[in-house]
């Protein structure tokens, strides 16, 4: 067949774990189309998050969420996909699902037993916040994190040259440190800790035991120090030097790593009969949602992924065999964690679509929020505006700044506000602001050789800010995708489930047959990217300056050179 | 008399000519208290300014305005003066006013004829814009302005040694030369072009003659070059070099200037007819409303007066016996223009209120903004706000530096968003942002040996915002007073007028029976100063960074200060 499927099994299911929810996702193998979508929101907590007033930074989730949101998601998923017309590779039945793949957020760590079993599972646990999942954006961790970027310079092993420089309060090691100290019996208690996008395979394919089950490269490298090159986890050594007590957590861990093309193990009779399916399904090793989401959206050597939304996670891949350098301020560099022979690129802005809320939210005035109106509003006065033509320029660092400077002791900035400024130029140069953000990503990776000669975007602002998209292939100079799926972390997932079972030869052979592009291009206007051009390089010597030490930026030029740009812009407006 | 009065003649009348009105008020010379005041709008333009689509910057004025206006304005406050109570000196009657003293804005010269009739007196003048009053406000003599700074520096002249160092486009010789190019028949028929504040005066007295009418120092001093230094005007070998068709109206004006405490003329019988006055009353020299406002609000040595408006203007004084040497960036410094017997010291910043307008109109959000209710309610929510709890710092030139930087190609800026930025937060920061703008005025004037012992404040921010007085309190690390009269620049006028016609020996006992401040003083608090000291040091940096030319600062430290004192300011916040 010229779809490369060399079985009957021509569908596959992709769960997806978000912050808030799972989604199920399933997909006719044939072209990529999606049959059936189910979400199910978890139960515990606020919007599924278990928080303590007293601790602003704790985030933490129940692990029953994530079983219960399986079963409700893909049972649902399944019986929408029974109703569903034929699609190209004709009904949709339960025996001709080939694969499951799963992705989840991470660095989220859950403490489990001897058993694998999650120690939230016992009832004197279950209320216990130590005991559950520590969500990625728990951030109760910071000494921890701070004192081991400390010891791995101190000790110089060169543990975070692949990880940006800096280990983060939102990784594993940090989080199970920190667990001793928030609540010793647990830490105790915990035998190992397992990721959500290893816990998950594991528990649906019934091999939950710690020594054993499959973990993932992708959170094991970017998150908990794990390398080949220094053979696995970090030392006994290193660990001992932070806290004695880590020591077992590196013993109580499999062998080595997987990459999320290999099957995890088979679907038990008990989870495929509570969701509708057949026993002994393959399951792909786990994996984390960005990563996974880059490959539905077409990630590939040469080919950058943006996922946008809050934050944006952009990925890329370089084949194995390349000479790979340093990248210095790139989140993580990690053979395996996005497609199984080349290395995974991560890199990432902390705040994007944050920005624009925060401004919807704080400082929109009454006529761009009033009467149910929304951002999308004040975008159609931000699309009247031509680029350089408010004289505005904004650091796009309200959140920090995750790339290049991995700093989060960062703020945003606002130059150029004069008394005619508005609401609609100012919310444009927020915009810009993250755009620039964007393009001092690219220009890094590039610099480090690492190509980019296609850009894919997905995630919400993708489909729903033209004006977002517009500015961003200017600024980029360079056309701008966007993926045809609206759920490309649950189509990558779903790929690598079809991989695993076998629909495909690799991974590659998935993403050609399934995953596509919108029709609409975002291509670059040859004028505003000369403009942009400008701005962008006031843009960096204000990252610069207020971003790198003893950087020794002349900054006197900048508003002088924000005005000239912006009345010859108007000039020209006018002219026409 | 314990009030120094010598005279039976115990009221004066000052005329304060604003943008677009005049206001007339009646004084009783014993305490000062206002008997009445009564406002005239300019009935000619829009809101009294003269326009032209074409050329958004220009705005004109109608010279009759003034007369007219000064006929409602001052019958009607006399009226009411006939009908108030009897006050510390009795009951008013015109026979018992002592002088008649005016302000004006400017630089606003007028063209007029031989026998000094504004040209815009005659029908065919009538409608031209440039035959009529060139506001302050106009801005068409930007490339003219230029020129001539220009030419002073080629000329090694020093003539705007004492001008802050850069001639404004607001400035007398500019709009002259620019009348040539807008049109060359007005700029011919004028024989002469005389300052608002020396056209009143010249009226209401019946000698108009341009060659012997009064011309005040302020203005001259201010505004047309003049210096008993260099000689008066500036040489018609500079001019010449300019334009020597400028030469004559050196030639065509009084032999010299005068101060406010001097006498321009008489009132004519037909003015005081007009008025209900009686004629002959002595009229005092004219000046600028904020010179004159000064004076109403106790200004004098160590005295520093801020008018406070949509732009500020900064005002003190030094013995003419001091040892004054350059100060840099500070737009004026004239010998007679305030008090006769000292250096007239004018700063300012070119917008505080206005940028407070700014964001309300633009950036405020909805529940500051809807239901009526205005920025002082947004002032609430910035009184429960600590210095430095925000960590926002901003830089307050949205309409450019005029002082002490001279540079209208400036903009404004803000630095420290994050994410939880707020409304509130951002308005203090703006608010904190002009208070760090006046006190790099206040350090220069100290650092150039110009003491401020005192600081009084005056104008309608003072008096409607306290969030602005406290904060201004804490950043200038002062107590603040605040001027008793509402209306100091006409009071101001007033005590010209009175001394002008013999009521007080000099303007210094006129200014002791007269003048007084509210009862509420705001005082620094200490921990607040402490602070303010912190974040001032890093609006310095910014302010040298972005405004003086290879100033090599380091701005690294300025994102990670903010950050540093916001969470210093929190933690002690929460441990309250």
């Amino acid at each position: 067949m010229s779809n490369g499927i060399g079985t009957d099994k021509k569908f596959a299911i992709g769960v997806d774990y978000g912050t808030n929810s799972a989604r199920a996702l399933v997909v006719d193998l044939a072209d990529g189309t999606e049959l059936a979508s189910c979400v199910a929101n978890y139960p515990t907590g606020d919007l599924g998050i278990i928080l303590d007033p007293a601790q602003p930074t704790l985030a933490r989730q129940s692990p029953r969420d994530y079983v219960e949101c399986f079963y409700a998601s893909v049972a649902e998923a399944v019986k929408m996909a029974l109703d569903a017309p034929a699609s190209a590779s004709g009904r949709f039945a339960p025996e001709r699902v080939a694969g499951i793949g799963v992705d989840t957020t991470g660095s989220s760590p859950i403490p489990v037993d001897r058993e694998g079993v999650p120690l939230a599972f016992q009832a004197k646990y279950e209320n216990v916040p130590a005991a559950n999942a520590w969500l990625w954006k728990d951030h109760t961790s910071i000494a921890e994190a701070d004192a081991i970027t400390q010891r791995v310079y101190e000790m110089q092993n060169g543990y975070l040259d692949n990880c940006g420089g800096i280990y983060s309060s939102e990784w594993y090691w940090a989080k199970i440190w920190h667990c001793l100290r928030e609540n010793p019996e647990v830490f105790d208690a915990a035998f190992s800790w397992v990721e959500i996008s290893d816990f998950v395979p594991a528990f649906i394919t019934g091999n939950l035991d710690p020594m054993t089950l499959a973990r993932g490269v992708c959170p094991a490298g970017h998150k908990a120090l794990w390398s080949a090159a220094h053979g696995g986890l970090p030392s006994a050594e290193f660990l001992a030097s932070l806290e004695p007590r880590l020591v077992p957590f590196r013993e109580h861990y499999a062998p080595t790593t997987k990459t999320a093309d290999q099957v995890a193990g088979y679907l038990t009779a008990e989870v495929a009969a509570k969701t509708g399916l057949v026993p002994g399904i393959p399951v792909a090793v786990g994996a984390f949602d960005c990563h996974m989401g880059a490959v539905g959206a077409g990630v590939g050597a040469g080919a950058l992924v943006k996922i946008m939304g809050t934050s944006t996670c952009d990925i890329t891949t370089l084949p194995l065999e390349s000479e790979l350098g340093a990248i210095p301020g790139v989140c993580g560099v990690v053979p395996g964690s996005v497609l199984p022979d080349a290395y995974g690129i991560e890199a990432g802005q902390s705040a994007v679509g944050d920005i624009f809320r925060w401004f919807e939210r704080s400082l929109a005035p009454a006529k761009y929020t009033e009467g149910g109106r929304t951002l999308f509003d004040l975008e159609k006065d931000v699309l009247t505006l031509e680029p350089g033509e408010s004289g505005l320029l904004a650091l796009d660092w309200n959140n920090g700044n995750r790339c290049v400077l991995v700093d989060t002791a960062l703020t945003g900035a606002l130059i150029g506000t004069t008394l005619s400024t508005t609401a609609a130029e100012t919310y444009r140069a927020l915009i810009e602001g993250t755009a620039y953000g964007a393009r001092a990503i690219v220009d890094r990776l590039e610099s480090c050789n690492v190509a980019v000669n296609e850009i894919v975007v997905c995630g919400g602002i993708a489909e729903k800010s033209p004006a977002t998209m517009q500015i961003y292939a200017d600024v980029l100079n360079r056309p701008l995708k966007i993926a045809r799926s609206s759920q490309t972390c649950a189509l990558g997932a779903s790929l690598f489930g079809a991989v695993a079972g076998g629909a495909f030869a690799n991974i590659y052979d998935a993403q050609r047959n399934t995953v596509g592009f919108k029709d609409q291009v975002y291509r670059p206007d040859a004028n505003s990217a000369s403009i942009y051009e400008k701005l962008y390089r006031n843009y960096m010597k204000l990252h610069d300056a207020f971003g790198v030490k003893n950087s020794n930026v002349e900054l006197y030029s900048v508003m002088k050179d924000l005005i000239a740009i912006r009345d010859s812009v108007r000039d020209s407006k006018r002219s026409r």
